[in-house]
């Protein structure tokens, strides 16, 4: 796409009301316009990577055998009177009175719904297991909503629930969500950690928050950093590998500030190996057994012919709080770049473009139908700002790849850079085998 | 997929609420359920299908050079009080007050939207003409919901909308636009007409609602018969080709019941080209000039230095509402079958299989993994229900193609059926070449 054509509204001005990077970068970069407090469009720069990340999502579910639907944003209240959260879920949900006086709401989460869809058809322990997922706008009535799209009201998630028909069978689809988590976090660049989080009247240890490192994140996280070093690839999806991959991100200390204690981090974690710093919260998974199939009557017939509840589980990720907590981590320095995997071009191309010579222009445009030919993403920018100008816009848009035409281009060769690395003069054919890599 | 993982709630019961057979195939398929008056749940089987509608819309919408983004479900009530639509919208705009009490509604539509964020990125005439388009959930509470999908209150929609300098260079966006969505339609198997619309006060011939017929569609519709006969392949998006394009279409006559005038019939259309039957709306195209730019103050500087409200058109297609049409459209004498390029899968495989003899069963399952390498999405019905039950339920699904592992099957041959076909005994081969036709 040429720049001049793409809906890209950039600001030179740091907007007020933005605290936090990546606040500020979507705003100045055009990525997303406030609707009203909490509530953002998203224009088509943010769309993009929203999409990418999504897709990632969508991809890491089905590879676990989740099966993806939609359930629809607005909700009856009645099940969540079933259930006994309509009372206690207070001010941050989103009430409406429809048309005709019946009481309804804008869906902050899912379990209720799921499960009494899920009642409807499980018969017997032949359902059983299942799991669901689907990735839909949610809504939570925030009384302060700010740090843009990472604590907002109308926010994209998604969140897949398993069924089962005991703790044992549950606890083999919590550790295939818990190393698929991992894994989706992984492809989007992001090194995410599972916290043990709290249980509640639950109990067990069914339950994990995956935090991604980010200075600017709201919650404090101590761990071991020894926990850094764990190799995924050694690990698959087989119950007996899941089991020790499970037990080795147990053996290394790594909370939050909502369960730490000083004490304990000293005698687990050897001085050398602590490690304090804040993260964002991008994933959490919970085994909650029967808090919502048993007031639902979610139950099936199991092997003895007997009732019994199903067990469920939730599994959430924040995708479009996922644009946000990327921007947090790798925007450094007033530079962005994108992980390759969600970058909104592959590369764009920065001809130095003057008023009276339009040839670095021609060129540009050549080397954009050769990639495109290749299938491969590009941005062309064709403005006639001045390089510097342009250089400062891309540090903001945060492609990942750059061809610089210029006055270092020769006949055949261009200027190319990776972000943050020293750029090369080469020619096309190298260009395009290392976009394609 | 294997039949026995997928969450495919089948139902044998005739739903009494379900009126027409969209509904009453999409209850008793699994398609989806409802969880409140005119709201469903998007179950696996119809969400697929409805991913493949969104799909072909999005392409076609690209291939336009249409930019996605997404606009927000809620909005704030203030712009369209500057619309002055607040008041005239009725009770079908579901209004909500949150929590701090400021006045918000579910997005029925998005012209004051997008005219807002339009509003605030155009400078000159440079940034004309643009087009932006979404995919997303629209809330109208009805009066009384019905019809499943084709009537209800949540429904998934795409709008895209046009901005243009001028009325003439407005024209040619809307047909564009007009040409698309033939193209669109016709992907999906549908032979979509479009038709003349009232354009009220805004005048001029620029409003077409595009129309499939059906037996049981909501609009009396009457043609004049040679309009099938538009040979599409012959036009491209040139503008003087869709200028003749548009030509030919003007020059048979087609409206609905709202323009019919019978004493214009008979003058326009001969006797033996008179066809009078009942149709779907899937898409409407609107061109309405300042009607929301005027009101909200979106203008631009034009070539002579002066200011000049912003031309604007909308393009709406009925993503969730074309899964009912379809089926409306396909589903005949008790018998679905979804034309390829929105089936849920590509082709079932149908193993009769008995209890002592799980022969058929594992040639099925051999066959599956074959053609999955092929990257074909195939579905293998692996219940113990006798054959005729399996077809009774495909005649649900509606997958066009299927493999029947049966007494017909000899060595390396299976029994090959499209459906409403005549079935051939072949080979893996000649299937997957089938197939990938």
């Amino acid at each position: 796409m040429y720049i001049s054509q793409l809906f890209i509204p950039i600001t030179k001005n740091l907007p007020s009301e933005a605290k936090i990077k990546s606040h500020q970068l979507m705003l100045r970069a055009g990525m997303i316009k406030q609707s009203a407090a909490g509530i953002y469009s998203w224009l088509p720069l943010g769309f993009k990577v929203m999409k990418k990340i999504e897709q990632i999502v969508r991809e890491e579910q089905n590879n676990i055998g989740a099966q993806e639907m939609l359930m629809p944003t607005i909700q009856s209240a009645d099940i969540w009177k079933e259930s006994g959260r309509y009372e206690d879920y207070g001010q941050e949900m989103l009430r409406i009175k429809d048309r005709q006086g019946r009481e309804m709401l804008y869906g902050p989460t899912n379990e209720e719904l799921i499960t009494e869809i899920f009642r409807s058809s499980v018969k017997s322990y032949k359902s059983l297991p299942q799991l669901l997922y689907h990735i839909q706008w949610k809504f939570r009535d925030e009384i302060r909503p700010r740090f843009g799209v990472m604590r907002c009201r109308e926010f994209f998630m998604k969140d897949a629930y398993s069924f089962d028909q005991d703790e044992q069978s549950a606890k083999k689809s919590y550790n295939k969500m818990f190393f698929s988590y991992l894994k989706t976090f992984k492809r989007m660049g992001l090194n995410a950690i599972p916290m043990a989080a709290d249980t509640g009247p639950i109990g067990g240890d069914l339950s994990h928050e995956f935090i991604i490192i980010a200075e600017t994140g709201e919650s404090k996280i101590f761990l071991d950093k020894r926990i850094f070093e764990i190799n995924l690839e050694k690990y698959n999806f087989s119950e007996e590998s899941l089991e020790r991959m499970r037990n080795e991100f147990s053996s290394y200390y790594a909370v939050t500030d909502e369960k730490f204690n000083q004490k304990e981090f000293n005698q687990k974690v050897e001085k050398k190996n602590q490690f304090t710093t804040n993260g964002i919260e991008v994933g959490h998974i919970f085994y909650f057994g029967d808090k919502y199939s048993k007031p639902l009557n979610c139950s099936f017939d199991n092997q003895d012919g007997k009732k019994s509840t199903v067990k469920m589980g939730s599994y959430g990720i924040g995708v479009s709080r996922l644009v946000g907590a990327l921007i947090e981590a790798f925007y450094i320095d007033g530079r962005m770049k994108w992980p390759r995997s969600v970058s909104p071009f592959d590369v764009v191309i920065i001809p130095s473009i003057n008023k009276n010579n339009k040839e670095n222009l021609e060129k540009s445009k050549r080397i954009y139908d050769e990639l495109k030919k290749q299938n491969i993403d590009v941005l062309l920018d064709d403005t006639d700002e001045n390089l510097s100008s342009k250089f400062m816009k891309h540090d903001l848009i945060g492609i990942p790849f750059q061809i610089i035409v210029g006055s270092k281009s020769a006949e055949e060769k261009f200027e190319f850079k990776e972000v943050n690395m020293k750029s090369e003069i080469i020619d096309l054919k190298r260009i395009k085998q290392k976009l394609q890599k």
